[in-house]
C-alpha cells in the first residue's frame, strides 16, 4: 500500500512540473500512478490539494538534494556555482526543456489562488535559500550577505529556466550562470580579513 | 464590436496573469469581458488559444511599455535599473502580490503542452530581450556583452517574481535589483574605451 502512495506522490510531482496544478488531472495521476480511485483519498483525504501539497514538499526536497551534491562535490563555491548551472543547462537540453524546476510553474498559479499550496511553494524555497545562505557562510560571508547572494541565485536559476523553456535555448540559463559566478565573487572578495571572521564563526 | 474585442483582451490577459492558462476558462472571460459567447468566436475563431495568443502578445507589449518609460525616464543605466526593479517592488506590494510578470505563469505552463502559445510568450520575451540589449548597446557596451546583461535583468526579474509572490515579501525582487546593479556596473566598466567605442557608434 505504501507503494501506491509513493506512486500517486511521484506521478503528481512529475505532471505539476510540467503541466502545473490546474492542467493535471486526478484522472491522469491515477492513471500515470497505475492506482486505484479508492486510494488517493486511501491516502490522500484531503484529495487532490493534499496530494500536491505532499507532491511539491517531496520535488522540492529531491532538487534540492540534488543541488546540494552537486554543490558539495565541487572544489569551492565559485566552482559549485558553476556547476549547478551548467548541470541545469544539461538537464534542460537532455530534457528536450521538460525539466527545469520542478515547482515553479505551481508557485506561480497558486500565489494568488489557493494559499495552502503556496504556503507549501513558500516553504520549499525557504528551504532552498537557507540551504544556500548556510554555505555561503560557511565561507565566511556575514549572513546578510549570504542571504541577498543566495535569494539572487535563485532568482537566477528560476528566471533563466522561464526563459529557457519558453526559449528553448540554454543560452539564458547560461548568462545567468556566468553573473551568479560574479556574484558570488563580489560577496567572497568583499568578506572581513580572516582574522575577524574567525572570531564570528568559530566556536 | 472592436470594444467587445478588446475587452475580452484585456480581460483575458489579467486571468492568465494570475490564474495561467489552464485555471482560466472561457465562461469567466466572457464574464469578466461582459461579452456574449457569440463574441468570442467571431472576434476569435481559433477560440480560447487565438484569444489566449493575443492577449500573451498585448500583455508582454504592455509591460514592455511600462518598463521602458521607466528605464528611459531615469538619468542613467544604473538608475534606471534601479527604478525598475524598485517599481515591481511596489506594484507587488500595492497589488498584495498579485501582479507580476503578465506572462510567465501562462509560459512555464504551455512550455512543454502547447507548442502555439509557447512561441508567443518566446516572442515576447525575444522583445523584451532586445530593447534591454538595446539600450545597453546604446551605452557601448560590446552586442554579446549588452545581449547577457540583457538576459541576466530579465532573468533575476522573472526569478525574484517567482519567489517574490511565493514568499509575499519583496525582499528576492530588491535583492535582485542589487545584483542586477552589480552586472550593469561590472559591463560599464569593461567597456571599450571611449575613442574606440566613438568609432562603432556614431555615424
Amino acid at each position: 500500500m505504501h507503494d501506491t502512495r509513493d506512486r500517486l506522490v511521484q506521478a503528481s510531482a512529475g505532471l505539476l512540473q510540467r503541466q502545473g496544478l490546474t492542467g493535471t488531472g486526478i484522472k491522469q495521476i491515477l492513471t500515470e500512478a497505475r492506482a486505484p480511485y479508492s486510494s488517493l483519498y486511501h491516502h490522500f483525504p484531503g484529495g487532490k490539494d493534499e496530494l500536491a501539497e505532499v507532491a511539491i514538499r517531496a520535488s522540492g526536497a529531491q532538487y534540492q538534494a540534488l543541488v546540494e551534491a552537486v554543490w558539495d562535490e565541487a572544489p569551492d563555491v565559485t566552482s559549485a556555482v558553476a556547476a549547478v548551472f551548467e548541470g541545469a543547462a544539461q538537464t534542460l537540453e537532455s530534457t528536450d526543456f521538460a525539466v527545469a524546476c520542478p515547482i515553479a510553474t505551481v508557485a506561480l498559479e497558486v500565489a494568488s489562488t489557493n494559499e495552502r499550496l503556496r504556503r507549501a511553494t513558500a516553504e520549499v524555497f525557504d528551504t532552498w535559500i537557507a540551504s544556500a545562505t548556510r554555505r555561503l557562510e560557511a565561507q565566511g560571508v556575514s549572513p546578510r550577505d549570504a542571504r541577498i547572494v543566495a535569494l539572487t541565485l535563485i532568482s537566477l536559476l528560476e528566471g533563466a529556466f522561464v526563459l529557457s523553456q519558453a526559449l528553448r535555448s540554454t543560452e539564458p540559463v547560461l548568462a545567468a550562470g556566468a553573473t551568479a559566478g560574479l556574484a558570488v565573487e563580489k560577496v567572497l572578495d568583499s568578506r572581513a580579513p580572516r582574522s575577524t571572521r574567525a572570531n564570528t564563526l568559530d566556536p
